[in-house]
């Protein structure tokens, strides 16, 4: 065995054994553990941002992009910000414990759900240091032990949040083996957390295109992934027209770099010329540069030619598609080809072309009437999310608590016995 | 591509592009169908028996043992049976299109979550045909089109048996094409189904260590498992005699080769001399063989001396490990350690015993004061299953109709917009 594999196992070995602890720990523990992580980020602000000095440093050294170094930078707003992330999940209720259902069966048993943790949970993620503080307080809140893998350009800075979240696990009687940090940069530390099934039962990849399908093809437990968004949205045959230009144009340019906001726009053709010309008078006044269909030109001169790519690309940018379409039937089969199952919606006035979308769009988000930017798990009063899953097994859409989470059996009997 | 690839990728296609019909189809449609193929098994019966007769020739050709032989026959009263279990699987309530959760976020837009297909399901099992109607049924009633790939001794049964279902599916309006038969017995076909995790978006292996082994570690997608059962009954400190003395005689003998069957019987050191004696009574009636620990054997004479792999091993057969511990905290430690996560009970009357062993005990099924046996989806009230989960995630213990479903959001709004 090699030193990281043997430094990776002793991590996971850990983890595993202060899984059981943190899955029957009392909701006032796990709060306090969290505040208590909170109360040191704040009083440890000084050596959190020396510590992420040195990263800064390494990294301008490397010669790293602006753009990189400004998210790896630990400012006291943003230590203030993780402390606050970590309070606001100390408030969220606990889902661990519910039981549901419960009820008689015709043997005289009474059979009900339990929701009990996943056991340990492994983030993998880049650049941003806040994210060892926002996701390791999801994980232990939902009852989980968790095994942290940050950029290697934030090592200093990772490790100085580690050490915050150990001590207010110990401070409140939780084993701070709870929390493992892998502290190199070695890229076998990755290759073998992906490998490491009976120590971790779910992996969350958090970062760029690359990552995700990496970790998805190796890992060998597994994963609640997020690949890309290519979202739609359709404006019916009988859409309301001052409805189609606020969600049309909210969807697009509220924000640009995310990946719920819209990338292609669908038209009823029968309301094309209505629709598409206040539509691109708002756009121009953003700077959005459209790409449209031939009868989207037809409407919109300036609008460029579209291309097949155009349908499937996920600009991240202010950049959009707009496609014309015959109607319900033609934007359902466009979405179902193009799109990336991720959030979708129909504006209508409707009710059969709305209860047709919901049902038939198989995306993780199907909206009527509202901009895709909804698509969030703070917006969804989920309260924080540990990630979207495009997938659709276990998990879809935005993860909050209930995603790191599973459920149980329970049978309640008085001696019964199976005749 | 080799000709079997060529054929699978040709299933593959062809369930792929049925499955957003069957997702959208109404729960009449789809219970229509199934009464439409209970009505073609019936009517078919000689049919069914000739192409059975051709399998069990073959396999007696081949020197395949009695007990696959009967395993394999389809007399009068299996098709009957069904027939049987397919109008069962009409009357169960449908999971799709259900909303839950429906409720008012503060930006003013309303957030739920409707229940949905996975998409395609693929089934792999061995020797008995009747898995061809029952799986198929379960997949077509929760909406998802379904590849089958049955035990090479049973292609002909398969093939008469999938026809059927092809056939009430075209009665009912629905594509025939949601369900696919693998109908050759080249081993390369499963290889190809293992891989199609474009066309196939779960997998369900049901047969021995073996198959399910290879389908955990082959498979590209998700895959629904159930490795063995190891199960415990513990007799605390506080259990009441006569209770403790049905359950771990129910729990071992009412059925002995299926998983939920008590494999070792954990009793609390305190209630050894008078809860052990009356016990080893009932096992020896039953030809129960009894291995112990030294505790045991103090306790019962004829019994031979339990070795460390005792405690890990699924019998299937008359045969119990005992053990005497000191209570609560080591009979969840040993559950812990030698436990398969599948069941497990405990016989006591003490409330706080009873809450820990339901909080902290790590498995699919907990129980208290009723066998283990009752670990079963009939007895759950989930109708019929489609297999029992030893995993965590998605799904544990045994899996109806909703383990092979999702749930997406779906957000409710009037041109809603983010600010």
């Amino acid at each position: 065995m090699t030193d990281v594999a043997a430094y990776m196992e002793g991590l996971g070995r850990m983890a595993r054994e202060a899984a059981p602890a943190m899955a029957r720990a009392a909701t006032g523990a796990k709060n306090a553990a969290l505040s208590a992580t909170a109360d040191l980020l704040l009083a440890h602000t000084a050596e959190l941002q020396d510590a992420n000095g040195k990263d800064v440093a390494d990294a301008r050294a490397a010669g790293l992009d602006d753009a990189l170094i400004d998210r790896l930078v630990l400012t006291a707003e943003r230590i203030a910000q993780m402390a606050r992330g970590l309070r606001e999940i100390a408030a969220l209720p606990d889902p661990i414990g519910e039981i549901t259902g419960l009820a008689a069966r015709p043997s005289g048993i009474q059979v009900g759900r339990m929701r009990v943790p996943l056991g340990v949970i492994g983030i993998i993620y880049e650049s941003r240091p806040n994210v060892t503080a926002d996701a390791a307080g999801l994980c232990l809140k939902s009852g989980n032990a968790v095994i942290l893998r940050g950029g290697s350009e934030a090592l200093h800075s990772n490790a100085a949040i580690g050490r915050c979240l150990k001590e207010g696990l110990a401070a409140a009687g939780l084993p701070s083996g709870a929390v493992g940090l892998v502290e190199t940069a070695d890229r076998a530390a990755v290759t073998e957390l992906l490998h490491m099934n009976r120590f971790v039962d779910l992996l969350v990849p958090r970062g760029g295109k690359g990552l995700v399908e990496l970790v998805a093809t190796e890992a060998r437990m597994p994963v609640l992934k997020h690949l890309h968004g290519v979202c739609h949205v359709y404006l019916d045959d009988d859409a309301d027209a001052a409805k189609a230009q606020a969600v049309a144009v909210n969807a697009k340019t509220q924000r640009y770099g995310v990946c719920n906001t819209m990338e292609t726009l669908l038209v009823a053709e029968s309301r094309a010329d209505a629709l598409l010309p206040p539509l691109a008078r708002a756009y121009k006044e953003h700077g959005v540069e459209l790409r449209g269909c031939a009868k989207t030109r037809d409407r919109i001169a300036w609008a460029h030619a579209a291309t097949d790519q155009d349908w499937e690309a996920e600009y991240l940018a202010p950049i959009l598609a707009i496609r014309v379409v015959a109607g319900l039937d033609e934007a359902i089969a466009h979405i179902a080809r193009y799109g990336s199952h991720h959030t979708d919606a129909i504006v209508t006035e409707n009710w059969t072309h709305a209860q047709r979308f919901l049902r038939e769009v198989d995306s993780s988000s199907v909206m009527v009437n509202a901009s895709t930017r909804f698509a969030d798990g703070f917006e969804y009063g989920l309260g924080a999310e540990i990630g979207i899953s495009t997938d659709k097994f276990h998990a879809r859409g935005p993860v909050g608590l209930e995603g790191l989470t599973s459920q149980k059996f329970v049978v309640w009997g008085d001696g019964h016995i199976r005749r």
